[in-house]
């Protein structure tokens, strides 16, 4: 049922890197990440900020970019392995009649932008700027220690479709969320770990989290209560909780503009070939398949556009059981009980 | 506006001790108390299990007792400080004409049952069977490592008034919930840590949960995994969450029978008399105050009843913030706006 | 073996409740114990500094005071239950020919210094100022997130004779170390944990530790790496480990004036009189009973007199099994064996 | 100073596998790793036992064999990506005049045994059977739930020479240590981690080491605690700790034949190729450069050898400070100071 895996790539793309988010408030949004998520501000100007991970040897995984209009995802960027993928990968989508465009960025090598059949903006680049990791460097913690960007997940009409092409480019499924024949969610990873880019059937393309990994379990209570504190308890979207899929510790913050992004503990590795993906029956998660309740309904469909990027709905709107929707059975059970 | 406190009451109980419950099938009961929260079993029979905590040297502070009825509480337990603190105590219930009676109870010294003004069954022993501390037999360890019994809470009707009962007594308060004038909540402590005893207004009496000490926040997420792991995904009531008054790290479970037991990390110490109870407005707390959505209907309204004992009604019914009503609410809003 | 505990003692000492310690450099002692230990400032002038741990409602729980002379400790305090504890201790001292003399000392109410019968300097008092507790403010969280004073170690001529003394003012023994019918070390308490005060055989009166409760076992690391960074690895004593006596996890600093500090986790409650204390063999105690290497002799036989007062030494020198006596000792079984 | 790494390598090492290990008692050693460390029994004979942590899909990471000789290392194995790696690699070895011969291996696909230059015997394969992930099986967890195996130390007569030999074979140094233009030691990775593979300089070929990540930092006083309680506590030779280069928290155990295993978190991602290695100076590490004691002798000096394989001197003899150095100079400092 999932596509099948080019496992010799035509170019090698290596790991989740980076994301690129406008904001409409530069400080708040850079004081967010670095008191709650814990991410260390490298360099900063008057209109972007770029941040990393405690463990991060790589200038950014996080770049703030000040904006008046709406605060869309600029891109999500990945790494590749040599310049000389680069190339390979521009010629690649300039095949298929894709976006391929040379562009100059700061603080990283070459730098290409393209995007996917959907319309998703990428940023492939071989090269980034290096600083020291931190990640021992205690007396300059905050927040809940985020070591490391791990992942992006975005939503696309037709999961199969983008799965596929996904596929093409090399990255494997190590799970996936299927309702009969039909995919409706792909855990797609490069690195060897369980996912560098999840995608999800759903009005796309549009960018719905982004995950970095925390180092202990308790760092996940951190961040709630610094939330809180920093007034953001309303921004804590869904969790603590454990996935169904993936099997990871998690909580979701929304930031000051609503973008998303997750905290989440590290989880196995995936690497050899023989493993094969575990699937789930989108039915048995109509629920939280482990414990806890259901996540809220904009948990489910809201996510970030990309930057003049058109959204395409899906031939059939997702129906997850929310939590509003859970609430509001069991409150009309229980009046028909009486 | 707390009722005064009596510094030097009548006789001396010196903290929470244990619980008695009636259970429907022990051996299920007695496997989720000891695979879930982790307590141990000290003695077994075919019709009554005592089971203590990782760090408790006394015999039991959970008891669970097969039935073919109602699945109540029997008893909750305090400990006083010396032998002749019962015959006190014996005289004091006497006097105001409250039940007291001496009693045998398997592994414990002369032990009185008596009850409050409202009718929670209460028992109270100075000595008690002791046993191994188990909290550094790692090799053993199992569920959540609930280390101690911690606290009670139960219904009252009029929380003020019960309140100024255990006030005589010598239960001090931590913190307290109150509207305007009128006190709804008491964390009341008599072992100097935040609380042996809550009292909510509500129906009562009636047993709405016990707590035990877990000893690091990972475990929270422990118990989680087990209850999923064991069947028990929808025994997880509420949270994982962060206590507004108290402060403590929570989750809270239902047990195969519908009791209620919280887990819960440790807190601050009390003991010095010059420091004031925290107040809390209840009108903030109609959503979580720190982070997180509020609590479920039934969290705040269902609760085990006492053996025998009929439950009062509060004058005024309580009207908490629940999850249904956020969620209702927060529904109609959106289908407003539309 | 033990003394007789009076159960009924002249005056209700509840706990453990500060010290004060002489320092050479006050900003240096106070950055030490903020950014290592995790204290808070409560109050600082250009020669004492206030410090508590995040989760103390009292004023103070260690006070840094300059001098130009000997880092000596001034006082260690314990608090009293009621105004009236202290005339009553203040008539207990006088009529046994102690010291006890009325002070006057800031923050704190009626002050009583007094005197154990081997020149241990104490303070009593039964109120503080009090301040709010910040356990839950976590973005003023350093170093190990101390949370509040637990105990404090001194040394003794005659271990026996003085836990005699505080026995006779309440204290009761948790566990203790005994070479055949000798005590060689107690640990005493008052406030329902595993020690208010621990008394171990060696020249004395000195403070060997005072002790914070760190709230979770990973915050030993977070203590270690911080002192690292902050160029006082040599600093680390002794740990991290695991107590034979009380079972604590732990690690002891010197602080920049050679002070010794403890961080331990949480242990368990005591309050019932039935439980007997534990007996350690000290033999059995040559090197460390559950797991690592011996401490160093320096741990063994260094600690920080009381100003102005002699010392005098023990009957019998303590021979414990120190790093230094392990390591030779295997060094010349390895030379014997070539 | 370092020798230039093959970046497009002959045949593609995706990461260390799994390593077997000779052991006297069979039952005495599976109950160490089970009970303490924490791995599973995928299959257990009566004279093998295969063993796997909790996030591993395949079948083993251990594989202990009883033998009534030599307690050895037999072999450590890599996994290579494709099949067609594996002809490559036997290629290679042969052109090298290096052993390379196919051998069978339960639960394993084809299997390649090689050995390098120096002759540490390698087990290279690129499909293993395939096994449930046990990492949310709560209920099974037991000792320090040792997730996956992380890396190996060789012990090798020329740090440099070897060095070159796998830098040929396409690892990389995340980090190294090296006593002005000498390379002493090398940390070299193929998966993205930290490393895959330590070699240090010393009489070699010798397994030093084999290390599992265990997922939170408590987890390291779990095994310590364990150890003791098992009747090993002589057995935790080295840490807890904070190892130098690397940055992990550490604990070395030695298993009831020797082995040394260590228990490490997980640390920091390598993958991107302009990260620079991090150089460490062997002078600095003449004592633990963080916090804590220098290692004892033996973990300097003993290690397991390699089945049938003799061992090489290096040039010069390490002369790190040993704990045992460091006391003794201590001590006689301290003597001449009297």
């Amino acid at each position: 049922m999932l596509p099948t895996v080019n496992l010799r790539p035509p170019f090698n793309i290596t790991r989740a890197s980076h994301i690129v988010l406008h904001v409409a408030d530069l400080k708040r949004s850079r004081d967010f990440y670095t008191n709650i998520v814990g991410l260390v501000v490298t360099e900063e100007t008057a209109t972007e900020c770029h941040l990393r991970g405690l463990s991060e040897a790589c200038h950014h995984s996080l770049v703030l970019v000040q904006t008046r209009g709406e605060a869309t995802c600029k891109r999500i960027g990945f790494r590749v392995f040599f310049e000389e993928d680069l190339d390979a990968a521009d010629a690649y989508f300039k095949e298929r009649g894709l976006p391929a465009e040379w562009v100059e960025v700061p603080h990283q090598g070459r730098t290409l932008h393209v995007s996917d059949p959907i319309g998703t903006k990428l940023e492939l680049c071989a090269q980034m700027k290096t600083c020291e990791r931190l990640y021992l460097q205690r007396e300059l913690f905050k927040g809940a220690h985020a070591q490391r960007i791990d992942h992006f997940q975005i939503f696309a009409p037709d999961c199969h479709a983008l799965c596929d092409f996904y596929s093409q480019l090399g990255f494997r499924n190590s799970e996936y969320l299927a309702h009969g024949d039909k995919v409706l969610g792909a855990f797609m990873y490069r690195k060897g770990t369980c996912l560098d880019l999840a995608i999800v059937e759903n009005a796309g393309p549009k960018m719905h989290h982004f995950a970095y990994i925390i180092p202990e379990s308790h760092l996940i209570f951190t961040a709630c209560d610094l939330a809180g504190n920093y007034g953001y308890a309303d921004s804590v979207e869904r969790g603590p909780g454990r996935h169904g899929p993936g099997g990871m510790l998690f909580v979701y913050l929304r930031d000051p503009d609503g973008h998303r992004v997750e905290l989440c503990d590290g989880h196995y590795q995936t690497i050899d070939i023989e493993v094969e993906p575990v699937r789930w029956d989108a039915a048995s998660l109509s629920t939280n398949v482990r414990w806890g309740l259901p996540a809220v309904e904009r948990w489910y469909f809201e996510a970030t556009p990309f930057e003049d990027t058109p959204t395409i709905p899906p031939a059939k709107k997702p129906q997850p059981t929310t939590l509003e929707a859970y609430v509001q059975k069991q409150v009309a059970a229980k009046a028909a009980a009486r």
